[in-house]
């Protein structure tokens, strides 16, 4: 099989690295949009544009499937690229809540989601999770992950102050969904400052569940190819492929 | 006199408050190119190219004056803008260096310059700098300021956090060149951390000591009429210009 990977810019690598633990695909295209990022401030227009630009771009590699590693355009432009793409396209956010779903048995469990402001402000995973019957949720902006993970600060005084910013008045989450393929970077500081018993929804590894639910992978591939294409400066992309995925491309 | 005020966002509105308080200006004509910030990321030639359709937006308005705002065109387009433009042009950076001059009569001072890495990387403050003479030139970039600064966290133990990671190995600069136009709302902040020895150069104060050396204004206007253009989200520059200027537009 032949995946695509979407992202608005770097930090659907995350999501890739999830792909390579998992063997699934025989071939990843990754496709970063950084001439264009951050999508979030950008009006929903304007993203399902781009989205549907994504898709036309893909349609160069005869995939089997597209995956959207990025929230913003998984809140606001899935289903415009289903309908403009001829094979199947998910998106973190579904799988997000369905993995949030598959860890939270209990119904009235607590949630916390965590995000930069346009996916929060987008409510679509309270919105998915609400459809599966969770009630108890609470959505926080964390606006300084994306550049503290950027500058790669990814523990220390700089992180428990922000943690101690963003989640002082908050109780402790029963499952907490990282809403941004940039925050696994900083998971384990998560886990310890909220304990072993907050379970944390990873992107990439929910991805992975879904596709293990709804394909047949007859084979694995340990090697697969890659190609990389970045919009513009294809040089971060190159280093940050070498720091969270420890391949050169 | 008649000023266009041009930014890649919002960082600009700084400077706008300067000119505010000097009241050299009849009408000023704000541009954030909100659609397409950060430019920081972004390649030279793009960079040169969104500057030079800034001047060809301002055509529009018979402008007396272009004012660049943004550290990273100052850096890289100031030249391909004067070249376009039937007004004069000044940059923050030019501006920026020619106060520290003002500020400090010790060519041997010690002087820190702090911005963006693009900013930083583009070495132009080093470049002004050490063509007037001065030598002892530290440059860092702060890539979490702008982000803390729009999360509206100016002070307190975040900040505390993140002066102790960027500045704890530098020794105290004899000036501080605030690089980047968000950074005028942390000078507080950074003045209490370097001390009062410390000298802080704002690049909108730097802007109005080059104009008031190189123009005469024979008159002052305390209500200017101003117009604001974003190119996006014209609302996030609404609630900026409240905050930071207290009018509204």
């Amino acid at each position: 099989m032949k995946v695509g990977v979407f992202d608005s810019g770097i930090g659907g690598l995350t999501v890739v690295k999830s792909l390579l633990e998992h063997q699934f695909f025989e071939e990843i295209i990754y496709f970063g949009d950084t001439a264009r990022v951050p999508y979030g401030i950008k009006d929903k227009n304007t993203i399902i544009r781009y989205a549907i630009e994504a898709v036309e771009f893909f349609k160069n590699f005869e995939l089997d499937l597209i995956i959207v590693a990025c929230n913003t355009v998984s809140a606001y432009a899935l289903q415009e690229m289903r309908e403009n793409s001829s094979c199947p396209v998910v998106g973190v956010v579904e799988a997000g809540a369905l993995a949030t779903c598959n860890a939270l048995t209990c119904k009235d469990s607590n949630i916390l989601i965590i995000g930069t402001k346009a996916t929060v402000n987008s409510k679509a995973y309270e919105k998915e999770l609400l459809a599966l019957g969770y009630k108890n949720l609470d959505a926080k902006a964390t606006g300084l992950f994306v550049p503290l993970v950027e500058e790669e600060i990814y523990d220390g005084e700089m992180i428990d102050a922000a943690f101690k910013h963003y989640f002082k008045d908050l109780k402790t989450p029963d499952a907490l969904v990282l809403g941004c393929t940039h925050f696994p970077l900083i998971s384990d500081a998560l886990q310890s400052y909220f304990g072993e018993k907050t379970k944390l929804i990873h992107s990439g590894n929910a991805i992975a569940e879904q596709l293990e639910k709804e394909f047949v992978f007859t084979k694995r591939y340990p090697s697969p190819e890659i190609k990389f294409f970045a919009s513009e400066n294809p040089e971060a992309l190159r280093n940050i492929a070498r720091k969270w995925l420890g391949i050169e491309i």
